[in-house]
């Protein structure tokens, strides 16, 4: 809880969504993009990776845009690191809190990482070693597939468990669960989060869900019901393939602020806000494929003389 | 619960989705997609609406359709009548769940159905008087814009509970709470939902939500934890604009199935059977934009060697 916000929403897009666009989206863009996400009330975003520039061309611009945005001090900007490199070239950038990667699932993290997990475990070593010399650097930890796993399928919960002690012994404070592809359903989030916030009372747990299969904000509402407070979201439900129809990809930020918004669930975002940058991402990225619900839709507005409430009855 | 199954899904594409349709689908086809909705598992299904056909076109072929579908006993069929006149001819064809609406925001039922609430319930009194007469024949009551008008907005809870009331009292013994513009929230559907059910325990509630602004799924998982048992939905997300991408209809049966499946809750439908019905109604009518994002992106089925747990741990 800060200042009145009952949960953060991290919008994640500038990551997520851009990283898998087949062209590259002007820094000037990128840092305008952030500035009118952080200008509608967001206060996490997750601005892209400090990875090697020839895998992910999309993110060769890192150092410029973390220095374009040095003024911009209403929000907290992270970035992914895949390793100690990435760490050290983060902080020399200005960043202060990293996201390392790896996925609970060995199969995945083959594909996704080319190592093992336990590969993985030793490189978070690494990097927490990069940033101890870094007072006011933190290293926080996502964890893929831990709803479903596209190679394994289900992971046995106590897998998944396991994995997460072995990071949070390691001191990270805060972990983000992810349900990478889109299989997770209410009554598995609800488990799993609920033994994580159990048994790990002094992490921080955030979670991060596709909407690959349309359960990801009934997820999003059994997350925060069971005491999650961090959601990762991204503008336009980027993170799919970008250009194809219904390839979803995260969450949609307009619609989990809508969501939360209508229960009386405090963001600290502006909708119309966040609407108007919703408009913005399509002008940076012509043609990208905005899987937002409510950016289609609009906010529900009374268009009749007798109008009257235009907030739900509580 | 009815033969061990936890929740009913009330299929309405028949009726809610082919309402929207500029051109006609031919008896033998409709009467095909109810069969192989029923032999998924379906066991309530819409098959449509005994309305003047000039009115609805689509529905001209009512009476040859529910002949057609005679033999059909493992499910129970029912239709929307809008008056008595439609009440006697919907019983004359051999129907005899009767399915009549109005909206509780008056602004809304004068669009919708060109007369004021009272006028509706006398309506309902007049079908109720014409049905009175067969023995086994019920008529239940779909409620719109429980969950806000689009003209008037959110109607205050307690005058949305008097016209509950007002059809209970009648002895109507199942009421629909519908959100027709899909601008319900988790938050207000628990309130509401809870209260029909403290207040008129004697009422069977359905809910019929439309997935406009991305809710649909989360309302229907808090609808389900509040209590409700039964649930409208339609086939590919039908019941928006049928060729409009993204104007979504009513919550998809897939996406509705795939998330209580995953819950361990019977719905007693087999999900792999229903997506050959989707297949089906794309044949049927040629163009259809379905919005079932589990059509789309299909079961999630691992798909390597090390594929273990098919079902999220529990």
């Amino acid at each position: 809880m800060e200042n009145g916000v009952a949960v953060t929403v991290i919008e994640v897009g500038p990551r997520d969504g851009l990283q898998n666009l087949s062209f590259f989206v002007e820094t000037e863009n990128k840092a305008a993009l952030i500035r009118k996400l952080a200008g509608s009330g967001i206060r996490e975003i997750q601005i892209g990776s400090f990875v090697n520039p020839r895998a992910v061309p999309q993110f060769r611009d890192m150092e410029d845009l973390v220095s374009s945005l040095g003024d911009l001090r209403s929000v907290t900007m992270t970035c992914l690191v895949p390793n100690a490199a990435g760490a050290r070239a983060a902080l020399r950038a200005g960043m202060r809190k990293l996201v390392y990667f790896f996925s609970v699932s060995e199969s995945h993290n083959l594909s996704n990482v080319r190592q093992g997990r336990e590969e993985s475990l030793k490189g978070l070593r690494s990097v927490l070693a990069e940033t101890a010399g870094t007072a006011d650097a933190e290293v926080t930890v996502a964890l893929a597939t831990v709803f479903g796993c596209p190679f394994e399928g289900y992971l046995p919960k106590d897998e998944v468990l396991g994995w997460v002690e072995r990071v949070a012994s390691l001191g990270v404070g805060e972990i983000t669960l992810c349900d990478t592809v889109g299989w997770g359903n209410p009554r598995q989030v609800e488990e799993i989060c609920s033994s994580c916030r159990e048994l790990f009372p002094e992490t921080v747990f955030a979670v991060h869900f596709h909407d690959t299969r349309g359960l990801g904000l009934a997820n999003a509402l059994k997350a925060f019901e069971v005491g999650i407070r961090r959601f990762d979201a991204a503008l336009g439900g980027l993170g799919g393939c970008p250009f194809a129809p219904g390839a979803s990809g995260n969450i949609a930020t307009e619609d989990l602020v809508f969501m939360f918004d209508g229960m009386g669930v405090s963001t600290g975002i502006r909708l119309e806000a966040l609407l108007d940058v919703t408009s913005y991402l399509r002008e940076i990225v012509p043609g990208v494929v905005v899987t937002s619900a409510l950016a289609r839709a609009g906010l529900p507005r009374p268009r009749g003389p007798q109008a009257r409430e235009t907030r739900a009855s509580r």
